[in-house]
């Protein structure tokens, strides 16, 4: 018998990072460690004056690195069979976009005392929504200019990314800005900090990040070009050759592990680090993402990401957050869409709108054992998914909720069903957008504490949906695809397709429609669409008097069964 | 000095009757009494198997005058002042469409022993909702014959209303309508028994119910054609006969005391009754109704009652519930509008979607405390008043509630706000109405306990209808203004107008709008417009892509004070 071989995938959070040591050969996990990030709330520094900001501390990646790993490592090391000299590679995700402003010799400029209190000189996290306003004009720039930097993401360039946030700094915090000479998204950072190679010129930037967040593509030569950054000002033109020519995806190496991380975590020296990448693409990619399979990383939000053959040309979908070559499995286009709140609604229903009879204990568990007996079309209510904006396929963070539908008789139950099915009518809306411009979604694989737990949220979801829905069997999924990348750059596989064949996919159990309710979930979701239009698209022209008949009809129909 | 002078108004409510003594020359409210209805559940007989029937036993309404008004009369007696053989006359409202089928001595059916047990022979209550059927094919025929019936009531006749209830007896239970010799209002049947003239033929029919329920006007020549009750089904037509060919309004007599009605009472033998009303109506002239003033009855739906000159002619008002000459103020049209829910909103909110912080003691209390302190605009949320579909302008059961504008921040005070602007922006939607058909409303008088109780909701009244908000001195409205016609055809006044000026009127608090308030609430009218007309009118060609952002840029204009 072969000697077991390892790989490790670290994943970092918004609140955490987490490092997880797998069995590359059976897939089996054997440890793992998540560490607080310690500075700031719940690692997150924050501006009483200003609720859009959200920096972090580049230090605490650093930390958190050494100490999960190292932990991870010791941990597996109880288990006999484990060896840390059979660690083969490692791999990276990270949330973003996060960029973190830096130095000529690419140390954080928070490093430097002068700037250690410095919000400004942190990392920008990615939920960091001071550049509201610098993201409506690159947006309308582009427009103006037709310059095609747009047509990757949707046609919508958002305060999240990479651009925005250094503009707005470079505007609002100058000084900050001057003294930067580069700056380094927080998924190509990890990597060059463990393998000690810090020069912003020759450290490897990630495809997925580059593609998705910064405008990056080879049909265009990279970058933006420095005249269109120079019309949003000079200096962001002059920065343009300070930052990267070329982004690689995840199956190449970084570079390899330098012997201070080695010996402060007890991996062998000179491993494999894999190029790093966002954590819902190597999640994608840890729930065994192939094409015809969407994964839906289900949290307070979602990320919904599918794979397209890399061979054929794709074109431009309207809406996404971004179509980039390579982002999620090397050689294929990764596509990335997203529902800006999800469990956050139904978090907000509970703290805000739970009366009393349902308060006791577990206020999901209370409203869920009456929602899940209500019939769908029975409540005569629909709702928009939209307290938090929408992301896809509206990209308008302006967007808010609607309910509508309630009588005087309308219960709390019906209700929270009524925002569990808002979201699923919002999944599916993301799903014929896919459709629609040819990339075919057969079954969807979810990931995530409600994909685990909740099978009443499951079942609505495959009966609007009308597929199947899968759960991924890992419960660690970023850090899984991460770990598969650390596999192949270690050699272990040729591929992270061959690798995920092995290691990554789903549990036995599966949701399937009921199609009974699939068909009521059509009329309802016809409705839906009419309002979704009607409110989030201009020049709609249509009407809605009949709406609230409609669903009077459906709940008489529905009610006698 | 003169001797004191007493009239009686007796009010026959959903529940319970009524019955209060006044002085007519100071308007001092000297005793009343109140008789919950002996039968069914709070006076209503239910049918488990149709949510849609109530019905009550005509004998509650003998039994509740006899021991309302007596106990009343004794505990005015108590009085040192009081002396019974000095009340002038009587004064009689009730609900309506009540209608009661009667045999041919005008005694109801429920009388009979074989009838008994019969839902269909008791009264049916305005709120029986059986007959939808039949209201939507009597709409429809009139729009198919170009018959003018309905331009008096808003172009759409109602479930709720006298033909409907008749034809639906007629149709499902046929037994009962063939043992009907007529049909009798409660309001003409209470004044009938009191004077003990029941014969349908010579009875005093009301003007207030035959015209705003009957399709009664003089225009046509009474009640509808036997032609077109034929077309709808020829017993209806051969029922026209046995009807009635003259209603009249309540400044004249129906008929004098009965010695049997006296005996029991303790009244004097002889004293005029007046012709009976509706309780909105008699309410509004108790309340100090007049050219240019809106009465509004706020309680769990609303009743808008307006008057103009009788003198002039009144074009026909879409949507409005009624016009009928004399049916408030003899010589003055009576105009009738309406809110389906108004506190039932408030209360359905409280019951189903108030969280555990605010449920202690009384909720809309502990609600309005918050709510009352955020300014207007500010939760970036509207609603429609909806929940019980809309009877003016819209005259549409099946539309339903809506609410947009939520975030994951938004709060059950913020709502609860939302959803009191939803009914005060109903109210100014009447208002407009009335005065897109030059009648102007300068002054608006409200009654009932939330305007008498509730200051945060009458604030927000003000700043909406951009109006100073009366309160109505009494809290027994609809009974002063029975005893103001009681007074009238006692002699005590030579018309109702004349003993308004003596007796009715408002209280010295007013609420003001605040101008602040009232300009931004102009800017969310014209958001909930926008909804109103696009859920609730076929054809309306308009855009609601701008409605959130609208919510959005004001909240965040309003949050900045």
């Amino acid at each position: 018998m072969a000697k077991a071989r390892y790989a490790i995938g670290v994943d970092y959070g918004t609140n955490s990072v987490r490092a997880l040591v797998i069995d590359v050969d059976s897939g089996e996990e054997i440890a793992s460690h998540v560490v607080p990030y310690p500075s700031g709330s719940a690692g997150i520094l924050l501006d009483k004056k200003d609720p859009n900001l959200a920096r972090q501390n580049p230090a605490d990646y650093v930390s958190g690195f050494l100490k999960a790993v190292s932990t991870a490592v010791r941990t597996a090391a109880k288990t006999k069979k484990f060896d840390a000299a059979q660690v083969v590679g490692l791999g990276i995700d990270t949330t973003g976009s996060t960029p973190i402003p830096v130095a000529e010799d690419g140390t954080p400029l928070a490093w430097q005392p002068r700037f250690k209190k410095n919000l400004a000189a942190q990392a920008w996290l990615w939920k960091d929504h001071t550049a509201h306003e610098e993201a409506a004009i690159i947006t309308e720039t582009a427009k103006k200019t037709g310059a095609p930097y747009l047509a990757k993401c949707g046609g919508t360039y958002s305060s999240e990314w990479f651009w925005s946030k250094i503009w707005h700094c470079q505007r609002a915090h100058p000084e900050v800005f001057r003294a930067a000479h580069s700056w380094v998204e927080c998924c190509d950072f990890v990597p060059a900090v463990i393998t000690g190679n810090l020069d912003p010129r020759t450290m490897k930037r990630s495809i997925c990040a580059a593609g998705h967040k910064a405008m990056y593509a080879e049909a265009w030569g990279g970058l933006p070009s420095r005249e269109f950054l120079g019309t949003l000002s000079p200096e962001l033109g002059r920065l343009r050759e300070r930052l990267y020519e070329k982004a690689v995806p995840s199956d190449q190496p970084a570079g390899r592990l330098n012997a201070e991380t080695a010996r402060k975590t007890g991996l062998p020296v000179g491993i494999p680090v894999a190029v790093g990448a966002f954590d819902a693409h190597t999640g994608a990619v840890g729930a065994g993402i192939r094409p015809g399979v969407l994964v839906k990383i289900i949290g307070t939000s979602t990320c919904d990401m599918m794979v397209a053959p890399g061979g054929r040309k794709l074109p431009d979908i309207p809406g996404l957050c971004g179509i980039v070559p390579g982002s999620i499995l090397p050689g294929s286009f990764g596509l990335e869409a997203g529902q800006s709140a999800v469990g956050d609604i139904f978090n907000w229903f509970v703290s805000h709108l739970c009366p009393p009879e349902y308060a006791k204990g577990d206020r999901h568990v209370n409203l869920t054992r009456v929602a899940e007996k209500i019939a769908p079309g029975a409540s005569g209510l629909i709702a928009l998914d939209w307290n938090n904006g929408n992301r896809t396929i509206l990209v308008d963070p302006l967007l808010s909720g609607l309910l509508v539908g309630q009588t005087l008789h309308t219960t709390a139950p019906e209700i929270y069903r009524a925002l569990v099915e808002a979201t699923a009518f919002g999944a599916l809306t993301i799903i014929r957008r896919f459709e629609e411009y040819g990339v075919e979604v057969r079954e969807v694989v979810n990931c995530g504490g409600i994909a685990e737990k909740n099978a009443f949220v499951m079942q609505i979801y495959a009966d609007v949906l009308d597929r199947p829905m899968k759960i991924s069997r890992s419960s660690q999924t970023c850090a899984l695809g991460s770990a598969i990348f650390g596999a192949v750059v270690g050699g272990a596989y040729r591929t992270a397709e061959e690798a995920q064949g092995r290691i990554a996919g789903a549990k036995t159990k599966v949701y399937r429609p009921i199609a009974k309710n699939a068909a009521i979930y059509g009329e309802l979701y016809a409705i839906y669409r009419r309002l979704h239009d009607a409110f989030g698209q201009a020049g709609w022209s249509g009407s809605l008097d009949r709406a609230m008949k409609d669903l009077f009809a459906l709940r008489e129909r529905t009610r006698k069964g």
